[in-house]
């Protein structure tokens, strides 16, 4: 596929599994999840994003990651169904925010806007979706950061340029899963609209 | 939470084991993925969706997966975090199409309108979303069908009323996982909207 084929859109995601909160909004490191990698890198090949930067500090985790994305890029499971590893070919593993950033500052040539995704809106700049659906098409670069377990870390928030706001129901429950809500923010920043 | 605070949309999930197809366009029956139910139910309780249908024929799964839903719902699961029993409350277990129809016809005093989803546009009969969205918000009862495996089987697509529109990124690349398109599509069909 060529880049002309899946949009000019220059955005990038990343996974955090450090540093994001427990349940009691502690700071942790979280385990990476097997079917996180899957869900959102077959989205963000859906939806024609660059790449999908997974960021554990943990060696064996990334060991562990690696030999994963062989399995579906190089091994049986590229025979077995090839649309695995053409999605899997975005994600990229990362010992933490600071070489995603310098990754992609390198391969856009400058730095990009860097957008949080939280359950609350706990940011003063909150980035409407159709504003920056707009500023996509327009070619700007953006950096779009999801949070694993109970969410990003705050300082991982306020180090952003802003926040997407959050995605809300009718109702007062808001727990959707990492893998629902980047699917929902791709749709709503890349998808082709209502058919 | 009330019935009026979810909203007032009628609409109910199926997620089908049986009959799907697989890789090669056979019919099969799938096995329940314990993922799946968790987050589709989050998504379709965030949503305000009524119930989330799991048809599977296979007895030893619907026992499997009670057990599941009894961990969440009744046992330690639901001290260690209350919020998943909430969304999982909404999953019933059925043995076929049958038996959500008629479960769901006796709910809602009618039959539901039935749209399928799937990747490709194989029915006359394509269903807007801005258009469906619009009759839940009248008040118009919705059956939406998921396939799990490569999908929902043909003659399960032929039973319904129509199809919602295949979820299109910019590329060719469609293989969003059954979890991703329930968001996508619950986020079109109930979401309060860009915020």
């Amino acid at each position: 596929m060529t880049e002309q084929e899946v949009g000019k859109g220059r955005i990038d995601l990343v996974l955090v599994h450090y540093p994001v909160i427990n349940k009691n909004g502690e700071k942790i490191g979280s385990a990476v999840t097997n079917l996180d990698l899957h869900d959102i890198s077959r989205a963000a090949k859906t939806f024609g994003v660059g790449s999908l930067y997974v960021v554990t500090p943990y060696s064996d985790q990334q060991e562990l990651f690696q030999e994963l994305l062989d399995h579906w890029l190089k091994g049986h499971g590229a025979k077995y169904n090839a649309k695995r590893g053409e999605a899997l070919s975005l994600v990229h593993i990362c010992d933490d925010l600071d070489q995603v950033f310098a990754e992609v500052t390198e391969k856009w040539k400058q730095r990009p806007t860097v957008l949080a995704t939280c359950a609350q809106e706990k940011h003063p700049a909150v980035w409407p979706y159709q504003m920056v659906r707009r500023k996509i098409a327009e070619g700007e670069c953006f950096l779009i950061l999801f949070g694993t377990a109970w969410g990003l870390a705050q300082e991982v928030i306020e180090a952003g340029d802003g926040i997407l706001p959050p995605i809300a129901g009718s109702g007062s429950y808001n727990h959707l899963s990492v893998r629902s809500a980047a699917a929902i923010v791709l749709d709503r920043l890349l998808g082709t609209g209502e058919a």
